[in-house]
């Protein structure tokens, strides 16, 4: 910013009777230049002037040399323009002056002009350097960049709500900080300004942002207990009170990044002079990404609903087993939180935001709306724990549940690093079904967004429910990649029904002693491999998920010996897309080395399950324990399954996403 | 903690009429076994016991071994005592239940004991892990250890004042918080309970603390805006409410380290059943110390007097020119907060506090007690920038003055690391004089009790005014030490004024044109060198000096080539103790590279100052630039100098002082 000093523009206005000799005011920001023009100032016969300083003032020409005080100086050999720069701050009103003395070349006096000045420094401070504490005047403030040397300050959306209300607010809908446990979830600035305590009254400090920001943020000055916004959706610029005390404002975030919204923010100090800025100082912050975690962290919660009636009771203290041997924690939703809606994982997304010493987890919910639209903000919702959500004009369809949202654990693609893995969600191919579905662009949007986790449009909507994790998951490996990649896989399963039928085991049922509501489920291994249709059906399945298989490898940066294959079985729903036909082993909750896998109820030797034996023989060798738990009337009846009925809330990555060195 | 079920110790007064068929209550916690004694329980007769278990509970034998459930077990041929495991919490009361029914030789029936049991999950946590935020449940929160990698929550003594109020109180004067900015300097512990919302009545949750920890912290229930401290200085114990919420516990400290407190506090959450304690989860903070800044971080504010009547404004102009070349700020103190005391250096030390994502300055007020007295509390004391003290019976001396305590810059002494230094101050050495002076205990002990920066006790007693900073100081140097010390000499003196003569320089003046209250100062090298009291008199000074050189050289690991000398010269104030014969340039304020110098008014060859000459040839070399101030008047001629009337705020070690590996 290019400072003139008044004195120049108000030449004739402020010119004393007496035009010879002229006393003037002005002040200086501290490390700022300010800019007087000689050739301006200089009376038409002037040919010598003498430049005199009081108090600490350097004076420069245009090449930043310094210009010699206190002697003649021949007009011709210096910069026309000179710069005043004071590197400190006054402590009195007026305690530097300049006096510039126009000689003629005779060196006869012709005029006089002074201007009595006041250095103040203003500064508008962050946490630039990202340790949680805020700098004085870092000179990277302004620009943000990535990486574990990155600069810029980080701000939260105050998604939370820390007051416990009986309504759904959060608290990014007040106007006013919500005691004190609300002030955890804010980032801070500091005004400082130092010089004498008042300024002349024409000068005053306002804080502005551009309109765009205004409607992202709220800003306040926290001293004021009482006070609502400085800065908000309604309000653009506010003036800074008079204090000798640096003042400390509080800022949230309102939104999180989208695709109307990078995420930057630019907030600026202003000095102004009769409300023309004279001085402006600017910092930059980046609203915190919301994150999703992968099977490979740790569990901290599940979360199941308790069915009416008992339904799912045993199902429950089958799955607290495992949960508790993952060190987790298992919480029961109510009746009145679900409705009898089972699919927990469908209804929303734990994942969580962070900023350097701050850490929120935040939910986000569905727009699928079934019983349990409540439970993410009657249950979730509270101290450090925010809420997000996306609405659509459009009407939901399955693929908007959250079982078709995962994300990878860590991986690197082409030497391209993703230490927090990449979002991979369900959609279609559109040469395939005329009323194809695709997970609503709001969602969509607002995944890309994110940034960090680059996200992956896979398809799955050849599948009734059309979820992903109908045939994929991820489970932790002692490999250099530390995950294996599971996919559902019919010829697994129908090459493991052939070699029983071959050793004589044909009569064996699959689902014996199961029921559906039309009567048993039995049905006999011989049945399944003389069912041309239903071969035909999981062969053209079977393509669907190596089109996946082959996606998954290309975007993870995956080999075969990266995935491993689970017996599965589709059929037809009658209109072309797959429902299961017996528990699907693939759609299990992850928690730690402990898989809670859907029973298969597969065709049994000697009382052990085929498929269960299948499974462990592949799973066991990586460390993995097998809990195979009966979901079958709960879940699987229901066309879901151990991880449609389940959710976790894990343990946040260990590296901070402000780190990642590069974002594609 | 042994935690015995309850069914034993109530044998007698809860069983029911009909002794045959009991059943009982009890509660367990998540994560804690709980004993039950099987012999005691045992009929006489009983041979046979069956365990039954319902909901999620693991039955294990003395030696962890899981014992088996529903099948008769002979009692000789397992433990006497059962333990009782929950890895997760109950959502409902009385979800799990024990039964054991006991039987004879024939297994016929003899007694049956059924407690039903209830899981609870209660935790107290921390930001045990240093990085800000608060993690569940770690399992090194009871223990404090040091190092990058090491663990155990840190808290800050609360000791700035966060409201602007007319009298001195600092925020740890107060019971309450003082408003959202004061939050920023606590820290916070979360109290999770998790089961069911409401327990039996007799059972309750309980914080707290012994009588010696009670005292030095506070803690508030945060969320209770108006409330005061649940635990402090006159509350050992307190009630934790109920909520289904997390709460989040705000903790401040109210004492730095000292003689009689190593700085660790201990902090207990109770489950009590009937006042009984039944379980504690326990975390450990430490108090963050109090840590000096030397001369070889950035100085950010440089303070100074202003005397009346202009009596140093030229001084503050010269030293103002210093402090912006320094890119620091200067701050001037009004009269009404000093009264005409020049002494800035002697009323106190800046150095700060530090937490994970928290920083403090804290002034150190010294005990003396002259006209800068109140500047600490009056304008330093105030948001981020506390205030502490030591107070004594004994009547301070000049020692106790900060004139007489440095802190060196980092060293390494015979492989022992002190990244923040070591913190140096002047005693006596009793030998040598009678009347001997030593700083006060409170200070001392206060200095080794921050652990951080292991002081040394050097000699200054020998000087009249007794302050170490009249014959040392550090200077940052491209060495691979980084620094140099400097230290007056008088030898080198003697030995440029002897050299002076023998070029034939003896008639030219020291002190030229100076003047003393009796009369005029000029003295010639002739004078000098022939003064043979002088001479002897700085013989003995500079004995003193090297005997300090030779514990400074070991105790912070120094060679000759490390040190610089400094010419100086010392007179004998009459009782046997040195005063400077003309401004000490060793006395200087170090700003950066640039040296704020007193002007020593040598003896002038071509106008040319050759103590100047001498001090610019042996440190402009090293890179910096040394700056010559007049400070005879107002500084020299009351017996100090430049750095005696200056105090500076410098930058604080990038490093944190937790991640000190080890302490000495």
């Amino acid at each position: 910013m290019r400072r003139l000093l008044r004195i120049e523009e108000s030449d004739s206005r402020r010119s004393t009777s007496r035009n010879r000799n002229r006393e003037q005011e002005d002040i200086l920001v501290v490390g700022q230049p300010a800019e007087l023009s000689l050739s301006n100032l200089a009376p038409s016969d002037a040919v010598f002037v003498t430049i005199d300083v009081r108090g600490e003032i350097e004076v420069k020409g245009n090449n930043n040399e310094l210009i010699p005080t206190q002697t003649p100086l021949r007009l011709q050999e210096i910069s026309s323009e000179i710069h005043l720069l004071a590197r400190t701050f006054s402590d009195e009103l007026r305690d530097r002056e300049l006096e510039l003395t126009f000689t003629d070349e005779n060196q006869d006096f012709l005029r006089n002009e002074r201007i009595e000045l006041t250095a103040v420094r203003i500064c508008l401070d962050v946490d630039a350097d990202r340790d949680g504490i805020i700098e004085e005047n870092n000179p990277q403030k302004a620009e943000w960049t990535w990486g574990a040397n990155g600069h810029g300050a980080i701000l939260l959306v105050n998604s939370d709500q820390d007051i416990d209300t009986s309504d759904r607010r959060h608290d990014t809908h007040n106007n006013y900080i919500s005691g004190l446990v609300d002030l955890k979830d804010f980032s801070f600035m500091v005004v400082r300004k130092v010089g004498p305590r008042y300024l002349p009254s024409r000068y005053e400090l306002t804080l502005s942002v551009n309109r765009e920001t205004a409607g992202r943020i709220r800003i306040y000055d926290e001293l004021d207990r009482n006070g609502y916004e400085l800065i908000g959706p309604s309000r653009r610029t506010a003036r800074i009170r008079d204090t000798d005390r640096e003042i400390l404002l509080a800022i949230e975030g309102l939104s999180y990044p989208d695709e109307d919204f990078d995420g930057l923010l630019e907030i600026t100090l202003n000095l102004t002079d009769d409300e023309e800025i004279i001085y402006s100082d600017r910092v930059v912050f980046r609203v915190a990404p919301w994150i999703m975690t992968p099977n490979t962290l740790a569990p901290r919660t599940v979360y199941v609903s308790r069915l009416s009636d008992g339904f799912n009771e045993q199902f429950i203290e089958d799955l607290r087993k495992v949960v508790g041997l993952a060190n987790a924690q298992l919480e029961t939703a109510p009746f009145e939180l679900h409705d009898d809606d089972p699919w927990m994982q469908d209804e929303m997304e734990i994942g969580y935001t962070q900023a350097p010493g701050q850490l929120m987890y935040v939910v986000l919910d569905s727009p699928r709306d079934r019983g349990l639209d409540d439970f993410p903000e009657l249950k979730l919702l509270g101290t450090d724990f925010g809420f997000v959500t996306r609405r659509s004009r459009h009407r939901a369809t399955k693929l908007d549940s959250f079982g078709n949202l995962e994300v990878s654990p860590p991986v690197t693609v082409n030497g391209v690093n993703y230490p927090f893995g990449r979002l991979i969600f369900g959609g279609t191919r559109s040469e395939i079904f005329e009323d194809s579905r695709r997970m609503l662009r709001v969602l969509r949007d607002f995944f890309y967004a994110q940034k960090i986790q680059a996200p992956i449009e896979i398809f799955s909507d050849w599948l009734s429910v059309g979820h992903i994790d109908e045939f994929m998951t991820f489970v932790s490996a002692p490999t250099p990649k530390g995950f294996k990649l599971l996919l559902a896989n019919t010829g697994k399963c129908y090459e493991i029904l052939h070699r029983l039928r071959n050793e004589g085991h044909g009569e064996l049922f699959l689902r014996e002693g199961k029921r559906f509501s039309r009567g048993a489920a039995d049905i006999s291994i011989s049945e399944v491999l003389d069912d041309e249709k239903l071969a035909a059906d999981n062969g053209r399945f079977q393509e669907h998920i190596n089109w996946n298989r082959e996606v998954l490898k290309r975007e993870l940066g995956l080999g075969e010996e990266d995935i491993i294959d689970i017996p599965g079985l589709f059929e037809d729903d009658g209109y072309g897309r797959a429902e299961t036909f017996f528990p699907n082993m693939v759609n299990m909750i992850v928690l730690n080395e402990h898989l809670g896998i859907p029973k298969p109820f597969g065709p049994k030797i000697n009382g052990d399950c085929q498929f269960e034996a299948y499974v462990r023989g592949v799973l066991e060798p990586l460390g993995l324990v097998c809990h195979f738990i009966d979901d079958w009337d709960p879940y699987f009846r229901g066309r879901g399954e151990i991880h449609c009925g389940t959710n976790a809330r894990r343990q946040p990555f260990s590296q901070k996403w402000w780190e990642v060195e590069a974002i594609v």
